[in-house]
């Protein structure tokens, strides 16, 4: 599986992914599944990808127009007016890669599948935050939704639908997405750190801070154990069932 | 979908059920899925049913005997001389009830499944619990896993791998799975109140505390809008993310 979120803020979007795929229990690897292309002062656009590796790396190949010499690339995704339109663009393919491959003699439509979070901003216009289906179409954040999980996203839920505030930091966004992996990580196999973040401040128009969180890294070690701690306090603070 | 949780403890077995069944989202009912059979001062036996309301109904009504008339009837998990025998014959009757829907013409066995959470005591011998599966095989808790779930189980699990503690009291129990379920009920239209909760207190032999908890329980209303503030208050206690 995976675990991805994109979450919209007032003050710009937060990416976070982790790194572990697996095809079944004994073929494990490592991969990125968070990507950014941007053009400073003009637009800056993320990309998550959960589902299968071949279908995403497709997708970013040919994102980044790699059939191409690299001097005559120009990835569309760079022109496009708006991030609706870059979210076509990005579904279009998606669609198109998953159906090439089943195409080419494959049956299981559903083994090739990936969805996608894409976030970003065009300068002129406020940042934006999508879901894109295997079928190419998508759905936008909104107040109401203002964040997308992907991949295995229940255990990691609870928290976020608890606590998240759209007016939040994005520091206290990145604990809240740690502790949200940390819960998913802990529960399923096929999560694991390390874990890349990014955000994107609303108006900053290029990548802000980025880091990839290994699984020894002190913050996430301190998050990770004193939530545990803080649940157990907070647990015993309800009162007690006393109706036996 | 449904919840269902089976607990063993240091001091008996609890069993916590949702009420809600589903075929698609306009066909919604309330069932009760958690079913006792005790003979008072010799064994008593509770099971929790996920899966197939038929498959599951008419489990029930073999494992009670009501084909025969109500003289005659005679449970025949009753008599079985140890809770794994009671197993085996839930698990045969389950795996038979399935194979015989399929036998009928129907051709999609998975559609008919249904799982079980079985526990209970026999005089003599300890409190035991199972996760008896469709194919009518099973599994037995441990101290290494001493709880089993069922149905829609992922939202909920993060706070009992947190805040499960073998040597816990029954009231803490039940506020655990109190805040699980509300955890689960939360996030998945499939799972909803009243809740069916019972205790099966070690070296009893007959049923213990057994209550309906119904959605706008006092105490679960308590135990409900407590929770999302103590998460809250726990989140802010951890440290802040500074490395931005």
């Amino acid at each position: 599986m995976t675990y991805c979120v994109g979450m919209l803020l007032d003050r710009g979007v937060l990416f976070m992914s982790d790194t572990r795929t697996n095809s079944g229990v004994d073929n494990i690897s490592m991969y990125r599944k968070m990507f950014t292309w941007e053009e400073p002062g003009e637009r800056v656009i993320t990309l998550l990808t959960v589902g299968n590796l071949a279908t995403t790396q497709a997708v970013i190949s040919l994102l980044d127009e790699r059939t191409k010499a690299p001097a005559e690339r120009r990835p569309s995704i760079l022109e496009a007016p708006t991030m609706f339109q870059v979210a076509r663009i990005v579904g279009d393919l998606l669609k198109e890669t998953i159906r090439t491959t089943v195409d080419k003699g494959q049956t299981a439509e559903s083994q090739f599948a990936a969805t996608l979070i894409l976030g970003g901003q065009i300068k002129g216009m406020p940042p934006r935050l999508f879901l894109i289906y295997p079928e190419g179409n998508f759905i936008e954040a909104s107040a109401e939704t203002p964040f997308f999980q992907a991949g295995e996203t229940k255990y990691g839920r609870p928290i976020l639908v608890r606590a998240y505030d759209p007016e939040m930091s994005f520091a206290d966004a990145i604990k809240l997405l740690l502790v949200s992996f940390d819960s998913t990580i802990k529960a399923n196999l096929s999560v694991g750190a390390p874990l890349d973040l990014q955000i994107i401040e609303r108006d900053a128009l290029r990548i802000g801070h980025s880091r990839r969180v290994p699984p020894d890294d002190p913050y996430f070690r301190v998050i990770s154990d004193g939530w545990g701690e803080a649940l157990k306090r907070a647990f015993d603070a309800l009162p007690d069932y006393d109706a036996i």
